[in-house]
């Protein structure tokens, strides 16, 4: 396998990607690539401080340009050719003659940049007409896929409809669910609520028998796991997102803050048993989340990633190549245009 | 001041209501009038059962529909003419002499009937393209006014420009903060992100200099606090609200269920402590939302409200009226448009 990660982009780069990144070649089979794309003597250090100056696995992709955090994404990838973000992309994507450099590339940068220059080289798969962020959320319940969280603030209904099709797979393949209940995010569980974008994905959805589509899901369904795949434009996914993680955040913290004040005596026991629960709740865990739908392996970290969260995400990604995603993808999608032409065919 | 409230609205109507509604006559002045809308045998009941059957404060209007929590909005006032929610609404708008029966409606059912209905019987306030639900969040930080949390799921950005005005007069009057700085909720800090509708909303109260527009906030900024207002699409904002309350719920539960498992000697200190912080982000505290924009009085509470959520909610209706929030909406709005017109005429 061969991984290619921009080693420039995130809040903690390049200390924390590089870690995280060199940490993961213990996984590593002889076989096994990884390409650390960013500033070379940046990286050249890191690597003679742990001694892997030498280690045929590691290769580096020199490059001279940073894409910002608060660049503006189409923009950036258009100017910054020789940018981490931009050369790692290239990597993800097919040459003229058929192979890939890497067959996965993994940032924790602008995140849609990463999303505008993986779709410049890497297309889609076929039959796909938009790519769509999957993020596992950690629920009370057990995990939930929520897609789109942000790649793709304008949708169109089919492009949720195919949403589902993909985050089914991909919570079928990952987190196990033998046949994923997907829901479809909205402001009420009856047909009537919801926006017109959002009734007209409905409307399709429904009318899919390859789908285990169960309708609308509330903001209260999402971690009461009414479903286990949410399906929602970018827009309202993002801000689903950044919301969830930082109230659970607060909530937390305001919780020790508060046992301090109040009985500090047994502060440091709520104390452990918070930062238990956090962990479960905690996005660095789980690594990267997968662009689905494009036409190539392309795993997005968060902003804040830390090392472990790198570590995880190359783990994820071995996972996520080994597994077939886009295989199945491409499959599954196919089977229901095929149905969903034959249907109307008959009507 | 004239108050009437659907009685039978809500999953703990009639009873709660009919409690919440009573607790709240003793707050009243001898002018002050109640009139109870539902079941005329049921509110007379309730009214025996507290010795209130002649206190000339309190009016019958009686219905013989419900409109259930999951009937078609639309299709229900449309059909329900009878139901307590539209005879509120009637209430509420002005007759054709030009008084209205009631000053303030409040209701705790279906919300989009209760939007629906007081959209039909009251219009619009005057330059006021269409209304907005806002709800008060009780944040770590203090409270943010959102608005729009459900009442126009397909909005205009103009729709939304005005939302900025309505709420900033809103949390200047009732919350108190003299300058709101007003947000609008996107995925990301810069101009450049978000989704069409949101990028030219950001253009329009960007360009005004009536409003203390502090531009996009993600949906980390509302609990961080990062403006006093924000502006969302009803469809965002509903999800926020509800996901914001679940989660919150959820977490507190969790930390609860927890330490009971953990460490029981401590438990009862612990679920004292959750309790009071739960409390600060009830909304049954708060009372109900208004819905800013329509010509009249109308305040819709959670569909969970209990008796207490509706003793604050009229508490807060008398409020609302007394500080002439209607009026102010109308001034700013007029005075936003002639400048709006003063600068096009002048560029």
């Amino acid at each position: 396998m061969r991984i290619a990660i921009d080693v420039m982009g995130g809040d903690n780069a390049p200390d924390a990607i590089l870690a995280g990144s060199l940490d993961a070649v213990d996984m590593f089979s002889p076989d096994d690539r990884l390409t650390l794309v960013g500033d070379e003597a940046v990286i050249k250090a890191g690597l003679a401080e742990r001694n892997l100056s030498d280690d045929p696995r590691i290769e580096i992709e020199a490059t001279s340009q940073v894409i910002a955090m608060d660049d503006s994404p189409v923009q950036a990838v258009r100017e910054k050719e020789n940018s981490s973000i931009v050369r790692m992309a290239k990597l993800g994507g097919r040459r003229h003659c058929g192979d890939r450099p890497s067959d996965v590339i993994i940032s924790a940068g602008n995140t849609g940049a990463c999303v505008a220059a993986a779709q410049m080289s890497m297309r889609r798969l076929s039959g796909i007409h938009r790519p769509g962020i999957a993020v596992t959320l950690p629920t009370f319940a057990g995990p939930v896929v929520v897609c789109d969280v942000g790649a793709n603030p304008d949708p169109k209904p089919t492009h949720l409809h195919q949403y589902g099709h993909m985050a089914a797979v991909y919570a079928k393949k990952v987190i196990g669910v033998e046949n994923p209940r997907v829901g479809l995010m909205s402001i009420g569980e009856e047909a009537s609520k919801g926006n017109v974008m959002v009734k007209e994905s409905d409307a399709l959805m429904r009318d899919d028998p390859t789908l285990n589509y169960v309708g609308y899901i509330e903001g209260r369904g999402i971690f009461g796991r009414e479903a286990d795949v949410v399906v929602t434009e970018g827009f309202t996914g993002n801000v689903v997102l950044k919301l969830a993680e930082s109230l659970a955040t607060g909530i937390f913290k305001s919780i020790a803050m508060e046992v301090m004040n109040e009985s500090p005596d047994i502060a440091p026991k709520v104390q452990h048993i918070i930062k238990q629960l956090y962990a479960k709740h905690d996005y660095h865990e789980y690594g990267g989340a997968p662009l689905l739908g494009a036409n190539g392996n392309c795993l997005i970290c968060h902003g804040s990633s830390k090392a472990i969260t790198i570590t995880n995400s190359i783990k994820n990604a071995l996972e996520f190549v080994r597994l077939g995603i886009n295989d199945s993808i491409v499959e599954t999608v196919a089977a229901a245009e095929v149905n969903e032409n034959a249907t109307s065919g008959g009507a």
